[in-house]
């Protein structure tokens, strides 16, 4: 329930009062995705997709940018495959959904059931790398045959216990990329490549500021030598990986038998990399940026730019202001933005102008645009931006809009990414006891569980151990080990559990 | 083996000699696809996936042109659902993959084995129509939620017990449209509309003429009502359906339970389409336009436009080549073609010219400039035509070859074009007895049984009866009953078999 004192808003509950209940309601009354009947499996309705849709796009340059090409593997997996990295089948044993049979009959009773078992069961894939590198094998003969830089769109399953909308579902969209390359330097630096393209898309598409590094042993991809990942906090001050790139060593080469001649003869396995993101960086997006009144779209993945609402009271100046709104319309449409026009859409639907606009606040389009009778008049157009009060309208000359339009874009994009990261570095800390330490994630109210501190950097002795011991204590994780940043040079100490030194702090925090 | 007064070509066997084999050979001297160790599932290489990437961008923009929108429903379907339509299941249920259990387990003798059986199976999705359909019973209530206009991007699979690369597949990838109307005329005329953009895509896209009409009841999509197709004419003159298009009238609705208050406060169960392409365009490019010496690609779908092979013979003037051919490359890349701009490969792989020539002729690549040496001197560039003698090198001016790249490739597309409908017009005859009818579909030379006449139009009593005893004879079915078409009134007649009366001619054939 609102307090007395606050004004009405569209999402009920609010992010103060339920987070995880907030974020469900956002995505419902933005009407961007449902479950589905089928356990765990969601149904992305066209406005989250068309959110997806402009994701793709612009990654799927960023990668084809750095040499990278398109292609489509197999969604089974033979399990004798999966098998082949021992800590990869692991890893995934969990959650594989596995196919059996490969036709329904009717049975006595009349009723469909599996027939013709298979010799071998099938995964589903749940990531590539094994069947990626049954291909590899074949196609690498030579240095001459590398790199390979390939990445794919794909759906991949995960059995989930449980599932939230973009979070964690059981069958997700994605992006993997699976390289091969001569020699370990060429490899990591591939590793590191992806990494930087991903922190660079959500930081200049998303608007979404991350700290980058890499995993601590526990939490590596099931096979890999070394993790890297971006991650960002998000409103409740968790934490979200938003992508991941793995440096896999020769582990899965030498279980699919990549190998290739070097340069000087000899017999060598290849050095592979993989590196993923999916659409749980829509879930990222929502709870990064969305607010009381729901989704608030960066606008460089808006499925729509701008919404002009006709305002038309009178029967008799209803032409003139529809007239008006396709004339603006076409003059927006005309502008191209980073490369491609701006989307734009007129409701002219036979609604209440206040349930129109209401609706494309839900859906975070990033302006709006009234035009009524009385603009006509005189001249001008109220335009809201998404980011600020909802109510907050600004009159201008349309021809000033028009002019303008782009300018406001970008600043809407900019005022997300500055206030997504002041919320952060307002919520990360330095802290060198254990003490603070635990002060920091206990919540301070027990009927919030979910505030407390947000990020902290301490320091840490390395030890699987004391992962272990906060995580059951407080379930707090190390996100990342922060790189080697020669401008800012890692700063040594004791680790907060044990005393013992420690090179550098560590990021630590909940996460989703 | 080629005979002796041949040229040697790219391809072995040649299309007159084993047509089956050279289509695979064709796909493997391309570098499009190859089998996986999946049973009937196939890997799509970077050439090949980077078609189908061509193929999506304008059919997707085709459909978002109409006002569908995309999103995304989940893989498995409950089997209860697909059991929803008599018909439709038993229509699928020979090639369903099933899923049944949700984890894997080391047994007692250390091997991972299915663990957790699902208390209902999920079948991997066929096409969508039951799943989607759920959905869609949740979101109409009223008339004023109709048109819902939806097409989905996605895998699907069916099992194949004979799998051929494109052709037939267990898992390919397609696009489905799902589409629900307030009344039947607007249904069919969706059906239709979408029919016509297929149509329109494959002749202006892919170079591919296509007769269209309506299925006979024994080859329509299982619970439709209707289906539309597209046929089109192949090199060994057999038919490939390349698109369909389902009226589904009330059948899927009446299942799903999507019903709605019609404008006069009635309950009634919507009309509902569906219509889908798949990469199996992929397959009907090549059996359409390949030849002797592998893939000729229509320009519009090509990922590359124009390859440039410097010609490097002496290290002296090797630099000197090839700033020239990077500085004729940036020029072309500059020329807008179509909507977006050329894509142009140097080639400056330490290979002979003559390789690198052959690997790009059978990768099909419109358009190859060669520039050497002499060329610097003469301000030439040899232009070879995939579509012409691949020797064939006409000597132009690089600024003059720079000015008519786009109209070039117009007219390689155009003349893919024209090549395909007078080979079809040459094939298809019209026939008015049964004599002529089985002479037609007989085979001459009992070593090429896939030479035979070609496409037949022929008289049909209606019956299902002359359909199976054609098809049990002589491997042929009816691929269409070709639309009214005002301007060319249907001829009646007698049917070949029968003698009993037929208002029009009907389209035979053999087929893939």
């Amino acid at each position: 329930m609102a307090k007395p004192d606050q004004p009405k808003s569209a999402i009920s509950p609010r992010r103060t009062e339920d987070f995880p209940e907030w974020y469900q309601q956002v995505i419902k009354a933005g009407d961007m995705a449902e479950s589905s009947d089928v356990r765990g499996c969601m149904v992305i309705k066209p406005w989250g997709y068309g959110i997806w849709e402009n994701m793709q796009r612009a990654l799927d340059a960023m990668f084809k940018a750095t040499g990278h090409k398109n292609a489509y593997f197999p969604l089974f997996i033979p399990l004798s495959y999966l098998q082949k990295e021992a800590e990869h089948v692991e890893g995934f044993a969990k959650e594989c959904a596995v196919v059996t049979h490969h036709r329904l009959e009717l049975n006595a009773e009349g009723k469909m059931v599996p027939a013709s078992p298979l010799s071998e069961p099938l995964v589903v894939r749940p990531t590539s790398e094994t069947i990626i590198g049954a291909s590899y094998a074949k196609w690498v003969q030579s240095y001459r045959d590398l790199p390979i830089l390939i990445n794919q769109w794909a759906n991949v399953v995960r059995w989930e216990m449980r599932p939230r909308l973009f979070l964690r579902t059981t069958e997700f969209l994605w992006q993997e990329g699976h390289t091969v390359h001569e020699t370990e330097a060429e490899a990591r630096a591939e590793t590191k490549q992806m990494l930087d393209v991903y922190e660079t898309f959500v930081r200049d598409h998303l608007a979404v500021p991350v700290y980058t590094g890499e995993k601590s042993e526990s939490e590596r991809f099931p096979g890999a030598v070394q993790t890297l990942c971006i991650e960002a906090m998000v409103q409740d001050r968790k934490a979200i990986q938003a992508g991941t790139s793995h440096f896999l060593g020769q582990n899965f080469s030498r279980s699919s038998g990549i190998q290739f001649q070097t340069r000087d003869g000899k017999q060598e396995f290849g050095w592979t990399t993989s590196w993923g993101v999916s659409t749980r960086m829509i879930g990222t997006v929502i709870m990064m940026h969305a607010d009381d009144d729901g989704l608030v779209l960066p606008p460089r993945i808006a499925p729509t730019h701008i919404v002009i609402v006709p305002v038309t009271p009178k029967p008799e100046t209803r032409d003139a202001v529809l007239a008006a709104t396709n004339d603006l319309a076409a003059q927006l449409r005309a502008i191209s933005w980073h490369g491609a026009p701006l989307e734009v859409h007129v409701d002219q639907r036979d609604l209440g102008g206040g349930v129109k606009n209401w609706e494309w606040i839900k859906k975070g389009v990033p302006l709006r645009v009234e035009l009524g009778p009385r603009d006509l008049e005189s001249g001008n157009v109220a335009v809201t931006r998404r980011d600020d009060d909802n109510k907050a309208k600004a009159f201008l000359p349309a021809a000033e809009f028009v002019s303008r339009a782009t300018e406001l874009l970008d600043a809407i994009q900019q005022n997300l990414l500055d206030r997504a990261l002041a919320f952060r570095d307002e919520h990360t800390r330095k802290i060198d006891t254990k003490d603070e330490f635990y002060a920091f994630f206990t919540p301070q109210n027990a009927a919030k569980p979910e505030i407390h501190g947000g990020f902290a950097l301490a320091h840490w002795n390395g030890s699987r151990a004391v992962e272990e011991q906060i995580k059951n204590d407080l379930k707090v994780t190390i996100r990342c080990i922060p790189f080697d940043d020669p401008a800012q040079p890692a700063e040594s100490g004791k680790c907060i559990m044990t005393g013992e030194p420690s090179a550098r702090r560590v990021l630590w925090a909940k996460s989703y």
